[in-house]
């Protein structure tokens, strides 16, 4: 049992989690890839450094820094996370306990380049098969993706109807699939109040709503799925930075203001002296 | 004239000129010495360095790289703030004017180890003689202090009483006075409900109020002068990083909140937006 599992290593988990190893509490970070920053070329405006510095050399001093005071970091995919007294967060090679959880995966919103596909998000473009599946029971289901997510999403799914169409949006199929699958790009997205109809290479399918689980769940994702408040798709959290569920924090991008590398790291420190905080209150 | 003045070296003002700078908009920054920072042995928490660096060596890192892109740096004490559609600022050395000035001078209250200091803090004890001048008309005042700073709340102090003692609180007197002047610390404070007499070496000199001048004005101090709220001696400040006073912005420990190295950095950084955007908008 973990006091506290950090999802995600870029400036803000990995400052949360140097942060709480110097309050001495044991803490496992995972982090899937290097993220926002690990896509950027330059730094020049974070605090301390003469010279400009690439973003994947910051990204792995940081994650450098927390094993060094004696995080411990896997490099996995966070599946799910549930929460029952304590939480279990579920990746693609293992299983974890903690007592709390900070979500710092940065800001990840995944659109569709599609025609239309804006002007229906909420209007049957869902990202959440656990929030919104009921709602489709024996509809036509569309649902985007080609990973763990996908496979995540669809056995929820099942649950509410039989009809469910998969499509990669011309990805490589990565996992195995009982269900009807299109390979091709999703080009348009038409419809009326509502989604009606995709696109898909040459040929229309009709469905009534289009779950995403493109590539892996983001913070926004877990959260919304739990039951956390989203505010324009960023995860609300009090003076704290907890979310409205016990024991669940949020820091840096994914909670929105400044998208800035020092505002994040900003963050991390002070969700980990909250959590530190409220391990001290409540275990 | 600069676009912005920014007091201060440390993380959060060294942030601002570096952001003001990547704005384009011309920044001096004034430091005087290397302030809480310089003072730390060692830092650890903050994100980005692998290993332990010391507190001296982040400082010149951090002014190193506002002067790398562009930040004019002076190394100089602030005596004054004036504000007359722009801002004129002070130095022991010279007069800088901008549109804008931005504090970060640290927290640098002011206490003394005497018996009974504490007590008497608003019972006649005060840190501005702008303010509080007026209320002692032809009484008998103390002031504390042994350089420039002490010398410009003497001259203030002038006008409304000859009756002035100074108390260099066994430092060594660095300016001219035409005052009494005792150079023993002070060792007692006494009083009923306001302070009526204090004790320096073996002697006890009777006052009605004692002013702080020790050191250098700290940000509190310029606040205060020219009528900005504070708030438990941290400067207030709006979303915006601005105080009351509209063209003065502050940033890191003086506005309170956590009184760590990224969390000042932040600062720096959101101010900076800020003042860029207020210059956008008024000039």
């Amino acid at each position: 049992m973990f006091d506290a599992i950090v999802i995600g290593g870029g400036p803000a988990g990995a400052t949360a989690a140097i942060y709480l190893q110097r309050f001495k509490r044991n803490t496992l970070l995972i982090m899937k890839d290097q993220g926002a920053l690990g896509k950027t070329a330059h730094v020049d405006n974070y605090y301390g450094f003469v010279d400009t510095i690439t973003g994947p050399d910051l990204l792995s001093r940081g994650i450098n820094q927390a094993r060094r005071l004696g995080t411990e970091v896997v490099q996995d995919e966070v599946l799910s996370i549930d929460y029952f007294d304590d939480f279990t967060v579920k990746t693609i090679h293992g299983e974890y306990k903690a007592k709390t959880v900070i979500l710092a995966t940065g800001k990840t919103q995944v659109y569709l380049k599609a025609k239309g596909f804006n002007d229906f998000i909420g209007k049957g473009i869902s990202y959440c098969a656990i929030c919104d599946g009921f709602i489709y029971r024996n509809k036509k289901i569309g649902l985007v993706g080609s990973k763990e997510f996908m496979e995540e999403e669809l056995e929820i799914l099942k649950q509410f109807s039989d009809d469910i169409t998969i499509f990669t949006n011309g990805a490589k199929l990565e996992v195995d699939v009982d269900k009807e699958v299109v390979l091709e790009e999703i080009k348009e997205v038409h419809g009326q109040e509502s989604i009606q109809q995709i696109v898909a290479g040459d040929k229309t399918y009709d469905i009534d709503v289009l779950f995403m689980a493109i590539g892996s769940p983001s913070a926004s994702d877990f959260a919304l799925r739990m039951g956390a408040f989203l505010d324009n798709n960023y995860i609300v959290v009090d003076e704290e930075f907890m979310t409205n569920i016990p024991g669940l924090f949020a820091a840096g991008d994914c909670i929105g203001g400044l998208l800035q590398i020092v505002k994040a790291a900003s963050d991390g420190a002070h969700v980990a002296i909250a959590v530190h905080k409220y391990l001290k209150q409540n275990h």
